[in-house]
């Protein structure tokens, strides 16, 4: 019997651990001190009122005989699937519902979407990057080339005539940087991918946060996108399901390579491994779009979009330099003085015990980067950001 | 790009489409019979009060920021973990709490588990079959050698000196046959794999309906497995959860081959692949270990037991030869008179509109066999067992 040894291949991943022991010894040291956490990319407004009142109503049908669910669709519910499709709609995207299936979120999705793959494939993911593109191919022992982003590019990484790769790996608005493509980057990706009989993996996640119409939102607004990419996007975000779990994975039917439909192996692929999301939890997503769930989770992202706001006023007036933060909850700051990331994160916990994320954990282009996030509390984001001017850089 | 070329030698799966074809054309035909399914092996009795009390407080908690749940552990929340180890203690098995994974459901473990494993590996599956087991090995290229369970061996498959494989499936009591294994009989299997360096995955899904005290009820009550075995279990059966998905994996941290390590490898698939249940979902399935949540479950296992014996007691009356119904839900019939599955499958449509599921769909030692289950009413089973006694075989 042999283990999958491509697993001895992964590294370690310390990021978050690393940060979880300097804060211990930091509070150990000085009980006194306040911590302000900006680093983990988790909401904090709970779930709105229609969306828990469906929550809540789907959850009492299941304790009634007359109601209740046992299994359901793997690829879920109408009722979700068709919301789902009706958003689409909004940005002029018209899917058919057998398009959409309904995940327990968009993190399960991004690596079992990699069952599809052959292994001979090479990997083009952008860098600095969210771990997960990198450690399920490594997994599978794929090929990876990264993809720089940084200040050159705007933090958005373009192909040229050099490029090469047959799955291309997009978040945007990005995770970690808060950049985003506009219509004719995306237009020049699906082109790309087009040409080269790529598939673009892309991670919609952060689209909620996109204020601007100019900017895409699901990159089936784009031209020949159907025939190249397959989407992945949450409610995680956009909701607040971060703890509720639930998100959605396009894939149209033109997606084929000679008989095989990408569309119709994901539906064995689910079929097979999956038994869907529980019925509760896909009523509870539903609700996010009828009149009053748009509203209160407008609302939410509002307030999250106000934090941002006063995250960058705040960083630009102290003449720092960042990407992100309009069209995204984080703000990608380029660390003061050519400090290196550790160090930024040392010197904010010490002198003024706030808590980012350093952007060397999410790639070798994160080095003298620094990770900010807009979903705290509109209190502590405003102190955060006092503590932030009293430092002299 | 290439696909995963192993999608294209699946077996399509008609074997349901089949019978709801079946099914359309009698109803059709004939609007006016009222037709009493025993087909699908899903749950028909609601969550029991305990549970939904505790699914619904959970809702709450997450509409109020002061009690909301964010990301939670990808391996499961310690108070759902915790409990599920308690409920090995009664059996006699102590598992330290970091060697019990909560899931979305046994299905999805099943296939995901085998990324941990190499595509050079023999696989060792009974026919009839969970189909699962097999497709999934199919979409990774994997030899697979089936073991046939038929009469001669009480349709519970053992090793013998010519027996080779590297992953070794065993369902008990079984899906579909209703077949358990003893103690000795598991034993005999721990002491191959341990021999062959074999991993067993062992599908405990039906576990409670195991009413023997002799009778295993985790493989890990055999001594030597924690070496050898990985074991899946679900809310959906003990407790009516096949729509509101949960269940657990136990991987033993004294199954390693080298310096890798079964349990190490499992909780870095999951931190990078999965994301954590539903927190209210976890609430829910905790509750089931509640004295409160102990009887109301107990009672509806209870329930489908008392319907089994009710369909065992007939069909031995009317002098039928069955596997199962004790320690199962599922009863494997005999077809009488020499019928073939989709005869007989015809023969109950027709003449009782009673439907079942063809034994045939389940691997060829299931053609002559037929499975029952014991998921409806009472009423409905009390009636088609009336159905039954009025055919001539």
């Amino acid at each position: 019997m042999k283990f999958n040894e491509n697993y001895a291949r992964l590294e370690k991943s310390y990021l978050f651990a690393d940060i979880a022991a300097r804060i211990r010894a930091y509070q150990e040291a000085h009980p006194d001190k306040r911590l302000i956490r900006m680093g983990i990319g988790d909401v904090t407004q709970p779930l709105c009122p229609a969306v828990v009142a469906a929550f809540r109503a789907a959850v009492d049908e299941m304790g009634e005989k007359e109601t209740f669910h046992g299994y359901g669709p793997e690829q879920g519910y109408d009722f979700l699937a068709c919301a789902i499709g009706d958003y689409y709609k909004e940005k002029g995207v018209q899917l058919d519902r057998t398009e959409i299936f309904v995940s327990d979120g968009a993190k399960s999705d991004l690596g079992n979407i990699l069952d599809l793959f052959d292994r001979d494939n090479t990997v083009l993911i952008p860098d600095p990057v969210y771990p997960v593109y990198k450690d399920t191919n490594v997994m599978d022992g794929r090929k990876i080339v990264f993809m720089d982003a940084n200040a050159n590019n705007n933090f958005l990484p373009m192909p040229d005539e050099d490029t090469r790769g047959d799955l291309i790996y997009l978040c945007s608005p990005n995770n970690p940087t808060g950049a985003a493509y506009s219509r004719e980057q995306l237009a020049a990706w699906v082109d790309f991918a087009r040409k080269n009989k790529a598939v673009i993996l892309y991670d919609a996640a952060y689209e909620a946060f996109v204020s601007d119409p100019a900017l895409p939102r699901s990159i089936f607004e784009i031209e020949g996108a159907r025939e190249c990419a397959v989407e992945f996007s949450s409610f995680s975000k956009m909701a607040g399901f971060t703890g509720t779990r639930c998100g959605w994975t396009v894939l149209p039917k033109e997606l084929k390579n000679g008989d095989l439909s990408l569309n119709a192996m994901w539906l064995r692929r689910q079929t097979t491994k999956f038994n869907g999301v529980s019925y509760p939890v896909q009523r509870a997503a539903a609700a996010v779009f009828t009149p009053e769930g748009r509203r209160q989770t407008g609302e939410q992202l509002d307030y999250y979009k106000e934090n941002a706001r006063i995250m960058a006023d705040s960083l630009a007036k102290m003449g720092l330099s960042f990407c992100g933060a309009f069209h995204s909850p984080y703000i990608w700051l380029s660390c003061p003085g050519g400090m290196d990331s550790w160090g930024f994160f040392d010197r904010l916990l010490h002198e003024i015990q706030v808590v980012g994320t350093p952007g060397a954990g999410f790639g070798k282009n994160g080095e003298g980067f620094f990770r900010l996030t807009a979903f705290g509390s509109r209190e502590d984001t405003m102190e955060a950001m006092r503590r932030f001017e009293t430092l002299a850089f």
